[in-house]
């Protein structure tokens, strides 16, 4: 007879909403699950004290779990358990997250951002599985990446390491939040696709007729999900669009892909969803920019806006002894 | 009262030269150094076998060591000890050479390619002691790199880790070797910053003067090594050559320290003796390419040629058990 598998309880401080979870590793899904999306007022406290509720509501309907794992969305000193802030919510600069929730609770925790935390999810219970070295990249709103190094996650000097969206793909290209041009995430990522498209309606007068339709005569009402849409249905302005910025993540890709020779690369986020000519042009991209002696192997990732969430079961489960 | 360190035997098949060399780690230098510069016509059998001998005259002098380190020049599989190819002498196909070097001498032996061996030897007994997470880059003909995370040796899925000399720098940049355009190798090598020289030289008839005395009046002359000597005198137009090829080379560097967020990383290779202008520039670009959070912190190697034997005798040192 064998132990059943701890109750864990997993929390997710994303952007815009705030997820709770409670699950039994091995047993398919959730046993419960909560989510809260936050007004835009919403600060640190507000935020953390809204997250004890559900966390609260989750042990009185499942039972009291074994550890709490989090994923937080931004800089995480996880050793320490420390959230340095957030790019989204103020309030929550320099917060000992895992000692407040470990004096809460009376609980083992453990904390990691987000794509840290994809990472480790897409490798313990998704697309990653049986795999030593995976590169985890989220292509959404930005894009950011997560490693797993010989079966731990690896989180560099800074606990910053994974910013493949801030490595230079294309000499002079769009501008990038970050100040410079030519950023992958600026290159590739959602809104970059919808600023492509602008650039080359601005540069082709009379083309895109397709896509501005969509858009309904404004072109920043274009989004990457029209593009990959118009793009389906064979619009060549969309195509061309759609091409050229999964041409650049392929490069990106790539270049990560010489420098560290993961076993697997696994794509999450939106655009992941972008139909099947973006991940064909993403994979030949970077197969073209790799050397012949290194394997190329990019799949999708397993979960969607649930990665980060099974991503701190794993940690949950780390901790829990 | 404490056991003398174990004697230790390092072995450096290069492209042009063998080296072995003989010492107990923690003495200081090495006990016997031998060096053998291989001839054009040489293939595998014959280094093989001349290494041999050079190995049985250390013995012969020194002692039966505990342990041998091998570093090699080429691809290799470090975990069965397998030489893949050598891209410079023919004959050394997937041999075996821990296997027969083992059954020679009767002795543990480790094999790993001189990027990596090289890495191994900063870390251990060079400018990248007492870091956990380090990429060690050599600048010379190529450019090729090796890592160590998490104090250990990071081979990669396929043990071609570290290519981050063909990582993408410049869109559409100098032809690489590898058959592709912009490659960090084309663009800031020994023969790139040459390449670079020549490039300029016929974009702007009239300038390069210093330079060319240098040459002999022949472009095709130009090395690396006049570029940097011109430089240093003060040339503007050798200074923008250099000035060029180092901004791609911190570039590069950015790419991976957002990458992989390391402790640091040691520039090994002889265009690293450049000037200091070469190396404010490459530590300017590195950093103006990196992310705030991201530290930077940018040594030159402690060791010049007998980097790979120095790693060699941190290989040798983890199987003398």
């Amino acid at each position: 007879m064998t132990t059943p598998a701890p109750l864990l309880l997993a929390l997710d401080f994303g952007g815009t909403k705030l997820t709770a979870a409670m699950t039994r590793p091995g047993r398919g899904g959730w046993l419960a699950h909560r989510r809260f999306f936050t007004p835009a007022t919403a600060d640190g406290p507000y935020e953390y004290n809204k997250m004890l509720a559900l966390a609260g509501e989750l042990i009185a309907e499942v039972g009291r779990p074994a550890a709490i794992g989090v994923s937080f969305g931004g800089p995480v000193d996880a050793a320490a358990g420390l959230v340095r802030l957030s790019h989204h919510v103020p309030g929550w600069e320099n917060v000992p997250l895992a000692d407040r929730l470990r004096d809460t609770f009376g609980l083992p925790v453990a904390v990691d951002n987000d794509a840290n935390v994809a990472a480790l999810g897409e490798y313990r219970f998704g697309a990653g599985r049986g795999c030593q070295n995976l590169l985890y990249v989220t292509v959404s709103t930005g894009i950011g990446g997560g490693w797993i190094l010989n079966g731990q996650p690896y989180r560099g000097a800074d606990g910053m390491a994974g910013e493949i969206g801030h490595t230079i793909v294309q000499t002079g290209g769009l501008p990038c939040v970050c100040g410079r041009r030519g950023c992958l995430e600026a290159e590739a990522c959602g809104p970059g696709i919808a600023n492509r498209a602008r650039l080359y309606l601005e540069q082709n007068a009379g083309q895109g007729d397709a896509l501005l339709r969509l858009a309904q005569g404004d072109p920043q009402n274009i989004t990457a999900k029209m593009v990959a849409e118009a793009a389906s249905a064979g619009d060549p302005f969309s195509r061309r669009v759609l091409v050229e910025s999964a041409r650049r993540l392929g490069l990106g890709l790539g270049n990560a892909i010489n420098l560290m020779n993961p076993d697997r690369v696994v794509l999450g986020g939106g655009v992941t969803k972008s139909g099947e000519l973006w991940w064909q042009t993403v994979r030949e991209a970077a197969r073209a920019n790799v050397l012949p002696e290194i394997s190329v192997n990019i799949v999708p990732a397993a979960f969607t806006d649930d990665a980060p969430l099974w991503g701190a079961v794993a940690l949950a489960e780390q901790v829990a002894g």
